[in-house]
């Protein structure tokens, strides 16, 4: 595999493999901007494409222009094609003895200007997010909390296996009162943004899906588990998850985690037979292997004091990407650039490996211990919980960054 | 009340107490900009703006630009107080023995360019529309398809007076196959655009959700109820009411609704006593007296072909546009200005007033017989639906215009 002239510690997840886009601002310079990571630093795309950085990529170079905005919107509304070619022209000029070192290897000043320490560097939300639709394809997550609201014998819907859904676990509605929520969760998540956009009418068969699929990011779906039972029915999910989601600070490209395609480790011959023919794939590894941690960072504690919630991996995803990119559309519904899918809860089969606290502590009935001695059955204020997550090897990793959130204590609303 | 000295006909939806706000384009001028309507005439606010129509409104003169965009989002974004002065400063220019007869009255040649027939105008969307919100507060409509599916008894959902939501009833899942909607249903509801924004972390107190609230237009919520029951359990509804929803063209200010306010005719003191303390308003008349009529145009038939589906009225709603404001951004939810918020299905108590085919036939148990002989259980390929509605009296109604749409031939998906 190909190396860096930059020196590159071999546990980053930047490596010269990745080469994830983001949206950065500096002290220096306040400007929101587009950037690459690469290390442990960030590559100014808007000094580098003014100047000349791209002089050898006759491809981009009427759309220049994209590397100035203030979003990563119109970089991905120009298509796979120009992702690919731009990611692997920056691999080219980053690698040691790659194409071209006259544009940024011997140009110390260019260096100096658009090579940035990445601890200098304020990442802001990469794209303007247009329609965000959570899915729920995690299927060990879906059977954990069918057991815990139905017992295991309905534990999943019938029409589970056949369509991506999300879940609705039925509940007991009491007199409301509006209070802090005292089961604040988490949600393990993998969320995909969309590219090129479909004209309303113009479904998007499976086998041109991932032409729409921009990038991937880290999601937690922050959950208050108790306004959640209360709202639920026959509603679905509201206020309880709509104050607040968090997404990792850079999109990882589709292009990057193509060799780390590989099957869904939940599919079964009930989902392949039971699977509508519009969501067929002609190929079987379509899902990824994206190993993810969760940690937790109790509140008071440092990041010394961080610990391991959960492990999980995207293999655990009974649906695929393209999938709901296809089933979101086949109705004719437009996606556009800019709108988010994601995937819903990513769970594993054992403690350790459930992404929410929902599960992990079974609603609350089997308290977490944590090393400082504490213990916790939801978020309390001032934890921390931190993401992240990689494919592929030391040296070589794909990695997305940190997708982290701290609780503040409540406002009082009255 | 005033009259215009342009003459309009008593049954216009477009009288001096209305002045709605829209987005047009013309045969001869296909830029698309903000107009009002008044009569059958469009007053083009481009033109009216831009040959010195708002000379004598000196608080808008350095927000002139907003009547240039191809959208309403930058004037909405300008706030109820201007909002108010435009609409009050054009019905003075329009107002017979107004103030200003030099600005358009006695200005043959701006008339000639500004005033343009409605039949010559394409409406366009009027707000780039940004997140929507679809809630479910009519009342007999919740209690009426809770009844079809969970019986008189159980019909409403015991958390249903104390908070807005939407339906989910209960399905029999079988295995799923693609197939054109054989339950295809329409939805009549109201829908409020927001003008001003709220900070993420910021919610909205109900007495200051009006600010929030640029206008209303009436919406279609097509919804293909045997996909619905499929995939409504646990999801809610996705891909069944997502490939299409119809608004009317012109924007009914909140301004001028205002002399319509009364209360609810469905609340009663289990939601004034039960509903939450940060949705409860100082004062009672927070409805709407807005009188709706729906439409069938059966396929192969012309406009005179119509026959009426129901009536309803906005009275039916059990809770205000400012509780579904409050409601939404009491977690902190950040509205933005073209977010778009829908009542839900709008139903009275007997035949005739049901807003949906799924009430009306009970679920096609039922079957409607057409003036022309046909009978109907939900629509056919080549049906349209017109929703009209209207608040006041002959001569002074203000009024939506047609919500209208038809239902097209299925394109073979495979």
């Amino acid at each position: 595999m190909a190396r860096s002239w930059l020196s590159i510690s071999p546990g980053s997840p930047f490596s010269l493999a990745n080469i994830p886009f983001g949206i950065i601002s500096t002290q220096a310079n306040p400007l929101h901007r587009p950037a690459i990571a690469i290390g442990d630093l960030a590559l100014d795309l808007d000094k580098f494409a003014s100047n000349g950085g791209f002089s050898e990529l006759p491809s981009i170079s009427q759309h220049l222009a994209v590397f100035s905005e203030p979003t990563l919107n119109d970089f991905a509304a120009l298509g796979r094609n120009i992702h690919h070619d731009v990611r692997t022209y920056i691999q080219q000029i980053l690698q040691e003895d790659g194409k071209y070192p006259a544009v940024l290897k011997d140009n110390p000043q260019l260096r100096d200007q658009a090579l940035l320490p990445l601890p200098s560097v304020q990442n802001h939300l990469p794209l303007k997010v247009g329609d965000y639709t959570d899915f729920y394809v995690g299927l060990n997550h879906a059977y954990n909390v069918g057991v815990l609201f139905r017992g295991p014998d309905n534990a999943l819907q019938p029409n589970y296996k056949h369509l991506p859904i999300i879940e609705n676990p039925t509940a007991t509605p009491k007199v409301p009162i509006l209070r802090p929520s005292r089961k604040l969760d988490i949600e393990l998540e993998l969320a995909a943004f969309v590219c090129k956009p479909n004209e309303l009418g113009d479904p998007i068969r499976i086998d041109r899906a991932d032409e729409h699929i921009f990038g991937f990011v880290l999601m937690n779906d922050w959950s208050a588990r108790d306004v959640q039972y209360w709202e639920y029915v026959p509603l679905g999910p509201f206020t309880s998850k709509n104050f607040g989601t968090t997404i990792s600070p850079w999109v990882v490209l589709t292009d990057a985690l193509e060799p780390f395609r590989t099957r869904s480790r939940v599919e079964d011959s009930q989902h392949r037979d039971g699977v509508l023919p519009y969501l067929r794939e002609k190929r079987a590894d379509t899902a990824y292997d994206i190993r993810f941690q969760v940690a937790i960072q109790p509140a008071g504690l440092g990041a010394d004091g961080r610990e391991i919630f959960c492990t999980g991996n995207a293999r655990d995803l009974l649906f695929s990407f393209p999938q709901l990119v296809t089933h979101h559309t086949v109705t004719g519904c437009n996606l556009n650039t800019g709108d988010l899918l994601a995937s819903g809860t990513i769970s594993g089969v054992k403690l350790g490996t459930f992404g929410s606290f929902l599960e992990a502590t079974k609603n609350g009935k089997e308290p977490l211990a944590l090393k400082n001695g504490e213990t916790r059955t939801f978020l309390q204020d001032g934890d921390g919980i931190i993401i992240t997550g990689a494919a592929g090897n030391e040296g070589h990793y794909v990695g997305f960054g940190e997708c982290a959130g701290v609780i503040l204590p409540v406002v009082t609303y009255e």
